[in-house]
């Protein structure tokens, strides 16, 4: 049995207010919660006898509840709970970040909205083994419950830094260039792209801001390669992400091979 | 003011039986439907006085409703309806449909279910200049409210086939390459690819089923660059088509360049 405050401790988690007061936020099944688990200190597991029985001594850092599958219905975000729901600390975010350069490639998102996009975009960082993400202060909470899922467990790899980008973006040393798809943009598949350096990308509906956009340095360019008169205007911003680093990967994976 | 008969037909078309038994589809928004109405037949426009005056003549075409912001609210599909709704007839697709090789490069869905990856897959098409989706019977229906409005109008120029995929894919001339992405694919950035042939995407789940597996004569990958252990195990499956499609054309641009 589960208490009713712990349940109300859980659902008040669904709002950025309450996360950000408590430090904390919400994973749900074994897949996220098991990523999580591997990288990240647990408050509270709550799960099914089942995934006690399958996840052999890894609810031992927390406390622990042990719940029904119709208890765990009554707790969940999800429409379809899946065996395990946890409460994990917010990683810490320095108030004023500075850009890691031994990571390589870093992402920066300046605006993005929609938590299904946020959280593919994470999943697709962690793919092309990018580390950190830079986030804009009106970007979309990455510990929002909807986003930790539609990470698929890569919010457990990827460091989110929310922070001013027009102040981190103009402290940049100048041999870090900072990259941004524009409709002004040089075609992609023919620029040259470095090992290091920032890729931004912009709000679902507005693109990159202006004050963001001045200090993008070089200008990238996704070509359309329709032939019809009235084609597609634009890509999701998450699908443009995914073709920006994997263009930039393959770049690096040439020399690497 | 609009019957309530036309406001249940309407809604009805919600759902797939009724769609198909209707042959019709529902599109909103200025921008969905202003698309497809430069390529196909509408049947009822229901839309506010501001869109009729802007559309200059557009709705002659159909039978038209004006209606006030609250009516079209009552109507829509949408949580923040816009301006207009129409009702398009859905395009005749043949029973067994053949490949079109005049159309180069396209696309074939072997049961994706999400109806936002549907039509997410649709406008990355119509952006990459691929002109036929082949759809397995268990894909997602294209007609379904939630795809039309992913594809931010994209499905006006984009044919979508829905057909036995096992027997087109079978009786395909040798020239034909089947492309998909697969665990022991070969790295796509290296491996030879063609301007003409089929790209194979699978389920969200389980991806390309055994059956058309089998007829997949070109297997690739889209290597993984993280170094992390725990790294993510998968990539969602309209990102997967965007980084495919997005290599696919890189090498044809380069050849046109």
């Amino acid at each position: 049995m589960i208490s009713k405050a712990k349940i109300k401790y859980i659902r008040s988690l669904e709002l950025k207010k309450n996360r950000t007061a408590e430090g904390a936020f919400v994973a749900e099944g074994p897949k996220v919660v098991g990523d999580l688990l591997a990288t990240m200190h647990p408050r509270l597991i709550v799960a099914t006898e089942e995934w006690f029985n399958s996840a052999d001594g890894m609810g031992e850092k927390a406390e622990t509840v042990c719940v029904s599958e119709e208890e765990l219905q009554r707790i969940s975000f999800l429409q379809t709970p899946q065996q395990v729901l946890a409460v994990f600390d917010i990683p810490e975010c320095p108030k004023d970040a500075t850009f890691n350069a031994g990571h390589g490639l870093a992402l920066a998102l300046d605006g993005v909205q929609n938590p299904g996009n946020l959280g593919t975009i994470i999943r697709i960082a962690d793919w092309f083994g990018i580390e950190d993400i830079y986030c804009s202060h009106d970007t979309a909470d990455a510990y929002n419950p909807k986003v930790v899922q539609a990470t698929m467990g890569s919010i457990a790899r990827v460091n989110m830094i929310y922070t001013d980008l027009e102040s981190l973006l103009s402290s940049l040393p100048h041999d870090i260039p900072v990259y941004g798809t524009l409709l002004d943009g040089n075609d992609i598949y023919s620029s040259s792209l470095t090992e290091n350096g920032i890729i931004v990308m912009g709000n679902e509906g507005n693109g990159i801001s202006e004050r963001i956009r001045k200090l993008v340095n070089k200008r990238l360019l996704i070509p359309n390669f329709s032939s019809s008169a009235d084609r597609a205007e634009s890509l999701n911003v998450a699908i443009a992400t995914a073709i920006t680093c994997s263009e930039f990967r393959r770049r690096k994976g040439v020399e690497d091979r």
